[in-house]
């Protein structure tokens, strides 16, 4: 009999400066959701560092690592010990000056699964990501695991319906965003709460146009910025699941740092898409011009 | 001084067999909003009869008109007499055999402005739309009139945000949804209310994807169905407006049969664009492959 349900772990938290430390708070809670049955585990956007995009700062490169390097080896034998699959987000050095934001999926025998590279990249104030990564060249390919496939994308990815459909048209069972988002200081409270609302808002629309069950997993805690040019950020937690009609399935605080399980229907993908089968009537005749920049 | 905010009619109600009876429960509605300083009026989708894709029937097709006709002569003089302009939506006799599902905007002069024939048909139980209508062959194209370039979509099209994308590429500065959606007696409670709020969060989707402001308007009341097919539709009301982060501005309940007036800010489009450059960020190198049914 076909197994229709997996159960997913999602690691958010707080995290510090030293990447020993980082992987030293990881790895127990990778080893514990395992533990309870986590077939497949999620951990936040570049996870073994602070969001050093807080500042342009040259010094920040040395941060960066090689694919496969140091910590796909260490998560590797992590995902092959407890015998579950690991969607990793690390800072990828590809050459001298050349950079990206990068998830690494292991599947449970160690291997690495496949890899996605950030494609939209954010600049905005506190958020200077162009400054240290170059856009993805892979494109949206989903990552086939013994999970299932898994379309995989990085936070300002959130933003855009195109990333999601391009997953779910190519087979994505599951769409994960590992990321890293929360409140500059000098925002208002409602505008805090409108930012917010709008981040877990569209995701969940991503999860109903595409029939799939979504899994957003972002960091948490206080992180001052170093060079003192803003008030630092608190990363709003609140990781969450839901499935294919964009149900709730699970909702962190804003503060736990923690990992959380949950499972997961497969086959709600099929019973929704049977209902609305939004898939069966595109007008892919008609919408050439999303290539386009502007249309004026 | 560049005026900054537009004020909307929405006019959410239940509608009768009767055209005479619904244009009678509709015309002193938009009066009494225009009175009140609405300067845009949206209609619920085919407000001049029942939903009538309850069920399959031949004899339904003696309700379309052709566009210019009866119905866009009566609510041209409305728009003129009340120097507002009016999204409509009709069931539009093109050709013998050749019907859709047409929204008419009228300016506020009376002249016909444009048209949107829907180009997304749904077929499902209750919802026999690829009965009726023929898809739209316009494209997304908005509508210019003196209140600004109207992104006019429908119902089913709710779910497509490469339609919402399209219309805002296009200039779009608000995106309006007349639509009729309910729920069906057979499905749980639960079920219910997944679909509502799917529904309610794709749409706020596509208005935080895009930076832009939202009008949706639904059909409220119960309509059976008289093949005695199905146990009939509750449509589920609850017209809203929502702005460029998706934030709530106006929610009618389920079943109030009503004309509701909106102040929309035209300046928040700019504003959260500004702080949200989705646009700037678009990789559309790498969306070619939307116009694909499916990537196997």
């Amino acid at each position: 009999m076909k197994k229709n349900s997996i159960k997913v772990g999602l690691i958010q938290q707080a995290s510090s400066h030293n990447t020993g430390e980082n992987l030293d708070r990881i790895i127990p809670e990778i080893k514990r959701l395992a533990s309870m049955g986590a077939e497949l585990i999620t951990l936040q956007e570049l996870h073994n560092s602070i969001y050093f995009c807080q500042a342009e700062d040259p010094s920040i490169f040395d941060l960066a690592e090689t694919i496969p390097g140091e910590s796909t080896e260490i998560l590797s034998r992590v995902a092959a010990n407890n015998k579950v699959v690991i969607v990793s987000s690390l800072f990828e050095k590809r050459a001298p000056g050349l950079y990206h934001n990068t998830a690494v999926v292991f599947d449970s025998d160690g291997s690495i699964a496949g890899k996605y590279r950030k494609m939209h990249i954010p600049d905005d104030p506190a958020y200077y990501e162009k400054f240290y990564f170059t856009q993805g060249d892979i494109g949206f390919e989903p990552i086939q695991t013994s999970v299932g496939k898994l379309g995989i994308l990085v936070c300002w990815d959130q933003w855009y319906p195109e990333a999601a459909r391009l997953m779910a048209l190519k087979g994505a069972e599951i769409l994960i965003y590992p990321t890293a988002i929360g409140w500059e200081h000098t925002d208002a409270e409602e505008e805090k709460a409108r930012q917010y609302d709008a981040w877990f808002t569209i995701q969940r629309g991503h999860a109903i146009a595409n029939g799939l069950p979504l899994v957003a997993i972002n960091r948490c805690g206080f992180e001052p910025d170093w060079t003192g040019n803003t008030k630092g950020i608190t990363f709003w937690g609140q990781s969450f699941v839901c499935g294919p009609q964009g149900e709730i399935l699970f909702k962190a605080d804003s503060t736990s740092s923690n990992g959380f399980l949950v499972e997961i229907s497969k086959n709600r993908t099929e019973e929704v898409r049977r209902m609305w089968p939004f898939f069966r009537d595109r007008r892919i005749d008609a919408y050439g011009e999303i290539t386009k920049r502007y249309i004026d």
